[in-house]
Order: C-alpha cells, then sequence, then structure tokens
C-alpha cells in the first residue's frame, strides 16, 4: 500500500518536528512580547466566507480545498488565517479593542508541487483589529522583525507598498477601476514568473498600458517617495497612501527598525488589502519568508461594520529550512536513560519514576534487551547519561551513573538522585 | 453574513486559546519525561489509509470526512492520530525501535453535535511501536496518569480489558469469528444507548446470545481475572488476555498507578486493537477523557511486516472543559502597559522596545487615545504595571510607574529599568 503522505504533504518526523517546536515557543514569546494573545479557529470554513467578495479573491479560490460535508453544507479548508479571524471579529462585535492577537495554525492551498509549494503549511500571524494609526502596521512589521533576529534570522530586507498608491498609479496608466485588482495579481507574479513573464500576461490584458504598469513597479527606495508623490498630484487616494507610508516609515525608524525600503513592485496576491502592503525577503533563492498588511474593509463584509485592521503572516516552513542547517537537530529528549540486567524492574521503575517526577526527561528499555543492547541504543540516541542497575545496585539501594560524553562511572545512592539532579 | 464556525466547531478566543496552549506545554513536558518525542502528520490523508480494512471500521468511517482532492485523488480528514502514525512507521522502515512518539493535532469526525460532541477535537497521543512486552501498555497508561496528575485532574479511574480476552468470551457464548467486532461495536455504545439499548441491538444482531454477551460485561474489578480465566479454559487467546493483562496490572503496580480496574464492559470502538485496552474516566458525568490500547496488526497492513505498538490518547477538549471551572483565564499575558501623553512618541516607543528586548511582555496604545483611556484599557485587561510617560518624563530621560494592585507610584530613570524589572 502507498504510505507517503498525500501529494504536497509532508510528516516532520521526530527530530525535525522537535526543533519546529522549538522555533515555534520562540515565536509565541516573540509575539507575546509584544502583547499578542493567541486565537484558534477551525480548519474549516463555510464556503461563503471563504469565498466572499473581497476576501481572499479568485485567484486562491483556484487553490482553495473544498467540499460538501455529510450534512451538505459547502465549506472549505482555510487558505489564510487573516479571513477566519475578520470572521470571528464580526461574530464576536464586544471583543475589546484593539484587540491583539497571533495565531498559530495550518493552512491549506492545491498549489504547484513542482515549485517545492507545501499543500499544506503552517502559518503565524500576528495582527491589530480596531487601529487605523500607521502605529499598528509598524507594530505588526516590527514584531515580524524583532521575531526573525530573535530565531537567529538576521540578514532580511522588509518590503513595503501600499495598495492606495498601486492602485492610483495604475488607474493613472489609463486602467479603469474594475480592472486594478486583476493588474495588481499580475504583478504579484514577478516572483515567479519574472519580468518577462509579467509583461506578457499585461499586455495580454492591458495592451501598451503594460509599458506603463511596468515602469510603475521599478520605483524602489527609502527615498522614492517624493518622487511618485509629484506624479500622483491629484490622484487624493494615491497621496494619502505616500502619507501613510512616510508615516510608517518614520514608526519603524524610531522603533529602531532600518532595514526597509519602499517597493511599487510588491502587489500581493490577496484582494483583501486596502493599505500598506508588506514582505520580508532573505535573499533571492528563497524568497519571501513572511507578508501582510493593512484590510479595513474584510471585516465589514462579514458584519457590516468596517473595522481597520492589519497584520503580518510568518511562513514558518521556509524559515525552518534556512535555520535547519545551522543546528544540529536532537536524536532524543532524554537525559537520563536507564539500563538494567537481572530481576531488578521493580527498582528500575522506582527509580525511573522518580526521575520523571523530579522532572528529568528519562527513558528505559520496553523491549527486554541486553544490557549491552541498551547501552548502545541509549549511544546511538545521544543521550547524555546512562543509569545502570544491576541486583547488585538495587540490593544496596544506589545506581551507577556513566556519563557518556566521558565515560566517566559513579555510583549514587538512591536517596541521593534528587542531589545528583540539582548538580547536572 | 452568517459568521460563526461551522457546526460542531469552535473559536477559542485569547483567554481560552491562552489557557489551552498553557495545559498543552505541561502536557508536552510530561510526555517528553517519558522520553517520547513529537511527530507531525498532514490532516489530510489517502482514503485507502483510513479505510483500510482492520483500520478504524466502518463505524467510525462514517464520521469521516472524505472528498475529491482537484487532483482528483479521493482523500479524507484524518479520524484519529494512530492510523497515520501506522503509515508513518511502514513510510520509514528504518526509524529506531522502540519508537515512542506524541502527536498533539486535531482530527474531525462527524458526529452527533446534539451530544456535545465536537467535529474538530484536538488529540494528544503517545504510542510506543517496537515492543510486545506489557511494559510499553504499563509505560503507556502511566505516561497518562502522571500527565493527568501534573496538570490537576487527580480523581480518576483507568478501566482495563483486552480485546484477546473479549473476543474468546463472545466466541464461547456462540458467536462466529467474523461477527465478534461488530458485537464488540455495539458494547462499546454502553456509554451511550445505556445497558438497555445495547442489550437490544445486540438481540437484532445475535438473538438470544445476546444474553451470554450482557453476563460478560458485568465482569469488574482487580480481581476479576481468575474467575474470567476459568471461564475461559480451553480458549487459548483469552488465555493469553489474562496473562497479559496480569503482567500488565503487576508493571503499573510497579510504577506506583494504583488506580486500575479490570472490566470487562470496555470495548473500544476502534476495530485495529488486538490486546488490551483502556480508558480512563472521571466520574460519570463526563466520561472517558483518555483511551488507547495495544494494535499489533495495523502497521502490517500498510508494510506487510507486522510490529507491536500501543499507545494512549487524552482528550483535551474535556480535559479543559474540567480544569477550567478551577482557574482564573487570563485576559492579556501583558505585564507592562506603556500609557503616554504629549509629543513623546519617540521615547515611548524607545522604552517598549528596550522592554521586550529584555524580555517582558509589553504593549502599548496604538490607537490614539486619552492617558484615562489608556488607563482605563490597562486596567481593564487586568494588567499589572503600568509606565506612564509625559514630556517631563521624556526630557528627564526616567519613567513613572504605576504598580496597579496598590496604586503605589514610582519614577524610575530609563537607564536603571533593567533593575526595575529584575525586581518584580
Amino acid at each position: 500500500m502507498e504510505t507517503s503522505p498525500v501529494r504536497g504533504m509532508r510528516d516532520f518526523l521526530p527530530e525535525e518536528a522537535k526543533f519546529r517546536d522549538e522555533v515555534i515557543q520562540k515565536i509565541k514569546d516573540c509575539f507575546e512580547r509584544f502583547g499578542f494573545m493567541p486565537l484558534e479557529t477551525p480548519a474549516i470554513e463555510r464556503w461563503e466566507i471563504l469565498a466572499a467578495k473581497k476576501a481572499g479573491g479568485s485567484e486562491i479560490l483556484k487553490e482553495t480545498y473544498s467540499f460538501k460535508d455529510k450534512g451538505g453544507r459547502k465549506v472549505g479548508l482555510r487558505y489564510d488565517l487573516t479571513v477566519p479571524l475578520a470572521r470571528v471579529i464580526a461574530n464576536n462585535p464586544n471583543l475589546p479593542l484593539p484587540f491583539k492577537r497571533y495565531q498559530i495554525q495550518p493552512v491549506w492551498r492545491y498549489g504547484d508541487v513542482a515549485r517545492g509549494r507545501l499543500r499544506q503549511f503552517l502559518q503565524c500571524d500576528v495582527d491589530i483589529v480596531g487601529s487605523e494609526s500607521m502605529l499598528a502596521d509598524a507594530e505588526v512589521i516590527s514584531c515580524a522583525s524583532f521575531t526573525l533576529k530573535e530565531i537567529g534570522i538576521k540578514d532580511f530586507l522588509i518590503r513595503i507598498n501600499n495598495r492606495k498608491i498601486l492602485s492610483s498609479l495604475v488607474r493613472r496608466a489609463g486602467i479603469r477601476k474594475e480592472k486594478v485588482l486583476d493588474v495588481l495579481r499580475t504583478v504579484d507574479k514577478l516572483d515567479k514568473i519574472g519580468e518577462e513573464g509579467v509583461r506578457e500576461e499585461l499586455e495580454k490584458k492591458i495592451g501598451k498600458k503594460a509599458d506603463d504598469v511596468m515602469e510603475i513597479v521599478s520605483y524602489k527606495g527609502k527615498e522614492v517617495l517624493e518622487e511618485i508623490g509629484k506624479k500622483l498630484e491629484g490622484w487624493k487616494e494615491g497621496i494619502v497612501g505616500i502619507e501613510e507610508l512616510e508615516k510608517l516609515g518614520s514608526y519603524l525608524e524610531m522603533m529602531g527598525v532600518k532595514n526597509f525600503v519602499f517597493d511599487m513592485s510588491l502587489a500581493r496576491g490577496l484582494d483583501y488589502y486596502t493599505g500598506p502592503i508588506f514582505e520580508i525577503e532573505v535573499g533571492e533563492k528563497i524568497g519571501s519568508i513572511a507578508g501582510g498588511g493593512r484590510y479595513d474593509e474584510l471585516i465589514g463584509i462579514f458584519s457590516g461594520r468596517n473595522l481597520p485592521a492589519t497584520g503580518i503572516s510568518l511562513g514558518i516552513e521556509r524559515i525552518v529550512e534556512i535555520l535547519k542547517p545551522k543546528v544540529k537537530l536532537k536524536k532524543s529528549v532524554v537525559k537520563v536513560y536507564v539500563a538494567y540486567i537481572g530481576n531488578v524492574l521493580d527498582y528500575v521503575l522506582k527509580v525511573v519514576m522518580l526521575l520523571r517526577e523530579t522532572g528529568m526527561k528519562c527513558d528505559f528499555d520496553v523491549k527486554g534487551r541486553s544490557l549491552s543492547k541498551q547501552l548502545e541504543y541509549a549511544s546511538k540516541m545521544e543521550i547524555p547519561f546512562v543509569v545502570i542497575i544491576g541486583e547488585k545496585e538495587k540490593n544496596e539501594e544506589c545506581v551507577k551513573i556513566r556519563d557518556m560524553a566521558t565515560g566517566r562511572e559513579e555510583m549514587v545512592k538512591f536517596s541521593e538522585l534528587g542531589k545528583w539532579m540539582e548538580r547536572i
């Protein structure tokens, strides 16, 4: 029988699962230092929620797992954590604002496996609901930046754009309002299909105006806002976007976040963004490891009452891939392995349970192996200490402890095991 | 638009999500003290895996979410964590044995919502693969027992049975081998439909022999094995089962686990069990909070090579419901809220980032609220300390700190914030 995971999905075996969990714990700690609290939502959402107009949009729906449940309801697996958050906010109108939540859960997208994309992947999101201030955008960006540094990723660039600016620039190039999102979805493919690919797709969609759009996306840098501002004279929405990015930039500087640029080629694929959008990138090979933006109209779609909101999502799969080569994965979490020989099981279990009760990660043989096989196993699993028990040790109420690194052995009384543990 | 979660599923808002996470962290720590390492598998499995003969069985498949993915593959959402584990073992034949893994992930079952059953719920499993010794069964049971005590559930009963004994008893009552599992599935409904319900269903299936089966399930107690042993004279499989439970019981006693009984009314609903089965129960109202057993043939179904295995699963949803009334949920994780007034944002952000960098969970206003509103918010969120910054504090490079419990205030220099943090 075929026993590999479903195509595009992965099993994480213990060594890697343990490392992932360590990274996630650090991420949670960082998120909480920024005052975010956790939220959990179910994997399955009503289809109307996922497919709502101005939610994720048509591109993402093409990749969304959907089906009818046994009650005949059309449902789907969530493709992100932002739409479920917006639903929760709409469903709980009395939550205290600003609502700062983090959420670390898998999402599902039926993407192109050949490009190394997983069809189930973990997202780590922080979002702030209820503030229209650029301080909120700066807060989520600096939280992501802070978190990446804490987990050991120091070298990255934060790219920032604004849907208001992009939209005005695109409209200024003569594109109708209804067509703007479609054009942006094509621009978003720059990383995937390259400049030539995007130009071709744009030409199909908007003909010669593709040139103007391609010019727009070439604006990049910290000092580019003034120049774009001049171009957008008279385009009110765009000017608001410029002001937003100016503020956002100054707040980031105040927070000590300096490694950002404004980059007009950043479009983001989802429909719900209405203001600043951002991505964090580590070199060309790996690309983006975080992305997000402001979505002031998404909650209103569900509740009828708009609430400003902004957030960012860390892509844990790529982050772990970056970190993994830098660490030695742990074969085992066990600190002490209790090996034994002879009719001593009662005493062995007493020792094992004592060690566990006092907080020690401790294992022993449940296979009835010989002493030498037990020692071999402990060594293979890189367990630092082995407690050895034979009938002599049992009768004298003591244990022999071997330090596996040095090979040194010492005898410790059962009554003094607590002290020994404190020492190591 | 309807914004509640899909029927039978739940959102966990921050206060509750935080508490759940704290419980889960404690559970993980306990599992690791027993030497288990984490494993993660995807939510989606091939249908052939979930529906394999002698895997979960026909009852559970009725409740299993299944659909075709966009590539036309028939797949389903996992209904437990045991079948995915067995698949992983089959798919990775070189894993070192015994393989001790824990797995804490959601599972999906389209169950009866009216009975308070969730359709997505978290399972916390520990399993040992590669040992046929009853020590392995004792290890997983004592791990569950230890974990429950550590998280604050002290009053529970471990019910133990053995599919080998049950099967022999049922066959001794004149039931054909092929019919045994079907009878056991009915017996498993004792909690749900009561004794009368089970008797009726059995009568439909096996007529008068229902009386014999109902007699069997009345055997309960620590001393019951001898009596059953006499009944099973000549039934080899059943005698093996008796010997297994005798050993299991003695190992549990050695591990200090005393609160167990042998209980012939315990059947467990899944098809894959082959030996000891167990459930942990806390009073009649709540019922079972953990369950598991030995499944020596499940891995063989997938790989062609049988490997003995046993495990237990904690039902976190019920566990959290038991614990919740005993604790005060946290409105916020934040320890220090920085409130401010005047043109001081640059200094505020400097203070905030310093606090966060040194490990403090710290929040500040991103909504532009008045100082009194900020203080109100901090008080409502039960944040213990508020740092207050105005222009005076900025100019003098200090902050005012209010202890919200006592109302006492003190001035602390910016350069001495580190020391202050150590103090609290």
